[in-house]
């Protein structure tokens, strides 16, 4: 597989009331993403709920997913647990079905050492023979992974990627001077993306390309072109929507967002709750503002 | 069922090597702990790490403490949940099983709302006919419960404890003068017990109860009966299990001072790991201490 | 000088509108204290706004109180600086002035490591002849003191005393047994005062004595007698007033109370702000069901 | 005054073993910065160790820097204080010193609502003629700026400029979006400049400038000529000396790399204290590599 690259969206689960995956939408959802030009998809990322699913309804929606791409693009299918044991067996599962990486988190209850978090990561890229992205939220996940341990772990040969979602832009240059081409580095939705690609980023993984698919697309093509006052144009009205994901529910977002463009994705899992009327039409706004 | 008090061990979750629940180590430990004069027991909780457990190992650990206990005292099994449905029917099951009560604990992945966090406990109060011990941990849980939260909560009929884990004692007096006879506290192991009874709690529900059960509940009668300089010379020999418990992983920690008890309860589970040498002997210490 | 033990209020620092310390008020304010039976009166402490005063107005107001108290209770002076040498300065003039004891505390800009925090207080303390009380408050001062750090401060002969601001009552039962006889504990407000009475405390310094002298005189005689039954009755009432003091700026609500009280002690420093008209209203209730 | 831009150094502050300001090194550090091409000097930021130096220490930093740069750069001093009154006399004494530009700082010690900080930064730039750069450090300061209240403050016809030391650029973009022209954004030494430079910054006020002025004006230079290539490889070079100036303390970290150059400037405010010799040598090889 060639190296990863470009704009991933994090795939919502679009979910029934009665809590089934509607996988047809999930796949409408895959072909207008592709279509629209972008690199890969990523479902089961904080985005897709992984935290609110079962592993059952996690295993539909990868499985959903990457009948629906068909090998178009890649499909890089997220692994979260606090135990190693199920996370590995999750990874297993995810490639036997065709996954072309996994983003692998860790959940952690109790604090973990640093000794734990590189045996838990490191145990899942042996048990796979398809590149790791690793993934670090310090605002959801309890366990955040420090340079020492990103670089102990870039050693490994399948724990290729990175994808961090600190607002920490400085964090991932030193990330890239300390793991150089060992270790590819995505933006989240809480970097600006110009910045991340200006000092060496692969490209984006998030939330937001769900609902504009194809400017997320436009500005990788100018940061790659080093059009970059393009690029900050582009990139200036994207940014609206970044701010409106973090300051909402990132999965009501985003879901209430592809109602609006007509994906019948249902709500977030309870107790979490849809955005409120107002939050819907200042989305709306935003929204509008993209094209 | 008159007004649960007194002295509730937190079970650990014996486990074999290949992660199934060893239930006969742990139908022994109930017999135990029974044996030494504990006035209910609670399977499930924080050092049961119903975080790292399957849904099937929560409930042969939540049944096998039920047979096990044979309603010589109450068992209150701990549901555990990201999610409002999946809570609910952990509590429906073990409330079928034979449960007494339930410790309701809301796990969080994104942020949620005051309104939310009521949602998700009432929802399942109204599922079950059996009262509700609300379980807050500030420092291990993401969603933690304002005064405002438990005093409304503490209005339905069937949220009738708190078990509190933060470090704040006068909290505790906070909500007891908020809600009075509607709601019971009981203290977690960050609490000094004798001081949350010189204020008015019934009792506390706390992993270090499983190390050390008569000397606990030797603790709670002194305090029961106004003995309070027995109680505090009781208490400072004890405080020093809470301060390695505290120290320590708390999983780790019960099931290291059990082994050295000779219940064979096996590791924590992975990334987790068991007590260093170093530790393992600073705790049989603080055992030897005890007698 | 016998050991400090008992009820110490901290004095608010009254000021008139030109920022001018109102001498006649203080002084006024002592006498009512001491007459009201408490056993020692503590200047410059957080509700004493140290952190708001030049220099100059500290002195004043130090020096004021020491007159004003003609040696009929200890004083205890609050020393606090980023600076090690400008803290020695400060304690050496109270020392001069006549104080029995400093209050040290240490404020941080940039994070200080514990040997730094160590050089500090020992730097104070070798620098004058009468005790220290250290300080520690995580909610406004950057820099903690951990166990360890408490520990060894404690082995200076005249480190003699801790008042602890945190909330964690269990903290102060671990300090007493690491510590043993040489560091006596007093509790801040953050505190309930029975509990660290039961657990064998001196007795409490904090804002809310300035409000209910002679109530918690009464508390303190209760629980030295060990009338734990009547210590909880006063208790519970005084506990609303602690409840309100952090809940509010506690400069403004320990001066709003006192203006209900008939001193005229002025607003707090600006941006400080007076408790708001509802506010203010709220402590006139506490302070009615007080008496 | 035309508008503020480029590189501003942080000046530390040399003190002589007494304490007292050692000016002559103080004016030929400024000759220095001055010849390598620097666009004004900023005394009395956090590397200046404005927490730690008395009033009077204050004026004379500020007094030989304005002597010493007679007009060649502007200058901007800074301002920090927990009481209004007091900041508005420092900065008005700075103003009729010759300072062309006021860095106003709010330290807390009690929280403060918005109102209040509102209150404080606007009463600053009411009492003065010249440009305010509001300044918020979230690591070292107890109050943050809120987008709304950055907002509100840029509405003064004073308030004419940010700088920003949070880690956070998205952060940045938002408030660039939300202020327009109104509010000029500068870097802290947190954020890589190139990428505060590529979303639309004006330059950076930072320690590290200090010690590597030269590197600091070319990598400017790229920026603004739109040279991102050749911008990125000097930014690489440059950034292991920020990275240094995150690991130590700050004041320590710019006073070791001066000394390293040449300039007699003391050591750091006790109880902080100078970079250990491991650190010192870590520190001569981030410059060496400099150069």
């Amino acid at each position: 597989m060639a190296r990863l690259h470009g704009v991933f969206p994090y795939l919502v689960s679009p979910l029934r009331d009665d809590g089934s995956v509607h996988t047809k939408v999930l796949s409408r959802l895959c072909d207008h993403l592709i279509d629209a030009g972008v690199h890969g998809l990523a479902p089961l990322g904080s985005t897709g709920e992984f935290a609110y699913l079962s592993h059952e309804a996690r295993a539909v929606v990868v499985e959903t997913t990457i009948a629906a791409v068909a090998g178009r693009v890649p499909v890089i299918a997220g692994v979260a647990s606090t135990a190693t044991v199920d996370a590995v067996s999750q990874a297993k599962r995810y490639e036997r079905m065709g996954a072309d990486a996994i983003l692998a988190v860790l959940e952690a209850y109790f604090p973990v050492s640093e000794a734990q978090i590189v045996a838990y990561f490191t145990e899942i890229a042996d048990a796979v023979g398809i590149p790791l992205v690793i993934y670090t939220n310090p605002s959801f996940q309890r366990a955040d992974l420090t340079l020492a341990v990103i670089e102990r772990l870039s050693e490994h040969p399948r724990i290729a990627y990175l994808k961090d979602a600190s607002t920490n832009t400085g964090r991932l240059l030193s990330i890239m001077q300390l793991c150089g081409d060992r270790l590819g580095v995505f933006a989240a939705s809480s970097h600006i993306p110009a910045s991340v690609m200006l000092i060496g980023g692969l490209g984006w993984m998030a939330g937001p390309a769900c609902l504009a698919p194809r400017q997320s697309v436009e500005l990788y093509e100018h940061c790659r072109a080093g059009r970059w006052q393009e690029a900050m144009t582009a990139q200036r009205r994207l940014w609206r929507l970044n701010e409106a994901f973090a300051r909402f529910n990132l999965a009501a977002c985003v879901k209430a967002g592809l109602a609006i463009q007509g994906f019948d994705v249902g709500a977030p899992v309870r107790p979490q709750s849809p955005l409120s009327s107002e939050q819907y039409r200042e989305l709306e706004l935003v929204l509008h503002g993209l094209s």
